[in-house]
């Protein structure tokens, strides 16, 4: 919820547009911010676009390197 | 990677598109296994689009209806 607060406060600064990611187990999250923000809070908020990708990240303990899913939700005011 | 097998059988079967769903907590995993398809095992996959909702589950606890969000990711062969 602290997210979706997040991103109703720069809606209301006049924000058209914004862009909600996430890494690893968080991408569910990131999901249901996009979720709630669209289907209860701001009605007029459309999800334009969703993207995954996959990124490399440096394990602090072990230092190795590992691939990490990602995603990227861009929501859009007014969008169709 | 049980995911990830059962995709590449299907694929190998001859089928030309699949649809990984997943709800919840397991939508991070549905990314994982959608992007070690297209990047690692299946590189003419690619990722025909992606789309999120919310889906109604009654909790077998206390009876209650709750929202879950759901995650649909389209993977199709030879996709541009």
């Amino acid at each position: 919820m602290a997210y979706v607060l997040a991103c109703l406060t720069q809606i209301q600064n006049g924000s058209d547009g914004i862009t909600v990611k996430a890494r690893g187990n968080s991408i569910s999250r990131a999901v249901d911010v996009a979720q709630i923000l669209t289907k209860r809070f701001a009605t007029d908020i459309k999800i334009a676009g969703i993207a995954i990708n996959t990124e490399q990240v440096k394990s602090n303990i072990t230092g190795s390197m590992s691939n990490v899913s990602s995603i990227e939700i861009k929501l859009q005011k007014g969008a169709p």
